[in-house]
């Protein structure tokens, strides 16, 4: 079923008026009266909605049923990926966005080659914020992940390890594996944090464990930066019974 | 340590001379002499060497030790994926071996948009090689997964339900988890088959539980075509002890 993102305050009535790029994609759908969409507030809420006048300049829903999103996962999973370069992040985002992901957290640590000022920082903000909702559009979530940029290394450490369990993944730990780091453990909030191209320094990983992170291995595998956040945001959902 | 692919036959005296591809490769790194390298067979075979001659137009190397691959998963994860459009096999291809896939299948199901031509075919699973040895060298895997191309579903049916545990991903399974699918089995093959951009249709999906697949879904979300092979990967190897 077709899949809209409104502002909550937007969701409160009994009808609904789509407007901006929602308006333009239900006129590409070409939606007739009576067809069924969902309305989510993206923040978890939605509402089952139908066509009550299928006028694409003035398209009008009529709202049915009000309830919280099904496809919601019960962990709260954060990733935490170092600003890497190009495109590498906004391929995260779309994919942790898939995957449930509940925000996808960026920032700079020492080997980072991507070094944006703050206007194209901005831009760029914008860019992955599309991404992450249009992805959550097609993926049927019904909240749209946060993307959020924070300043420092420490400020992600200190955010990261406010979650029940924050893992830090480095190449060079080999004996504690992902299976240890959460067996038996209960959790609601996760923190994933993976590296750069380059890796992590050692200095930046005893760091992390200052502040609460557990160090973890992904497998003998070198993963490339852009496939360890998502491999672990994998096992976690599955780990948390999610499928 | 930087991992050249020779064939098995170069492998077996106690020198070897770099060629072709891998002779480029050592000159753009400038190796020096005793500088340690690892030689792999692409079979699951590995020496150490060391630099006997730096020389960049004739890089003999000496074998210091003969040994089988420690980054090799003790599982055999083949990847059933129906082709897909565009680049998206090419990102299944390098993200699966990064992963740890023992081989890359592909075959038409009755949704494929793409429908390449014999010729185009033959040159595109060049290319897909090409992807897969670059991504083995690179994550450090001691074996080249094999990228195969079959002519049909049903023979992709027939091939993928001979490993233990052959698992279908479909979306509108909504009560048979990958962790039921897993759960007590002893495995040490795998097939994991998931569908094109426009998903598997009803009677392939009977056709492939005919066949002996196990069909479950990855949660409640709508994975792209090329997310859920990957999810499912990693859990498999998560869930085979691979870390």
């Amino acid at each position: 079923m077709t899949r809209f993102f409104v502002p909550p305050e937007e969701l409160t009535g009994e009808r609904l008026l789509l407007t901006g790029e929602n308006a333009a994609h239900a006129k590409v759908l070409r939606l007739r009266l009576h067809e069924q969409v969902l309305v989510c507030d993206g923040e978890g809420q939605e509402c089952l909605c139908e066509v009550a006048d299928p006028d694409p300049k003035s398209m009008v829903l009529q709202v049915l049923e009000r309830r919280a999103s099904v496809t919601e996962p019960g962990v709260k999973v954060s990733v935490y990926m170092a600003l890497p370069k190009s495109d590498k992040l906004e391929h995260v985002i779309q994919k942790a966005t898939e995957l449930g992901a509940y925000e996808i957290v960026t920032f700079p640590s020492a080997r980072c080659v991507s070094r944006p000022d703050e206007k194209s920082l901005k831009k760029k903000l914008e860019r992955w914020r599309k991404i992450a909702t249009s992805a959550a559009e097609q993926s049927g979530r019904g909240r749209i992940p946060e993307v959020v940029v924070l300043g420092s290394y420490a400020e992600a450490l200190k955010r990261g390890a406010e979650a029940d369990l924050p893992i830090l993944f480095y190449e060079n730990e080999k004996s504690t594996t992902l299976h240890m780091g959460l067996e038996g453990k209960q959790f609601q909030t996760v923190s994933l944090l993976t590296g750069p191209e380059g890796g992590l320094e050692e200095k930046e990983v005893a760091q992390a464990m200052d502040a609460g992170f557990q160090v973890c291995t992904l497998g003998s595998r070198i993963l490339r930066c852009e496939t360890a956040p998502l491999c672990a945001l994998s096992v976690v959902m599955y780990a948390a019974g999610e499928f």
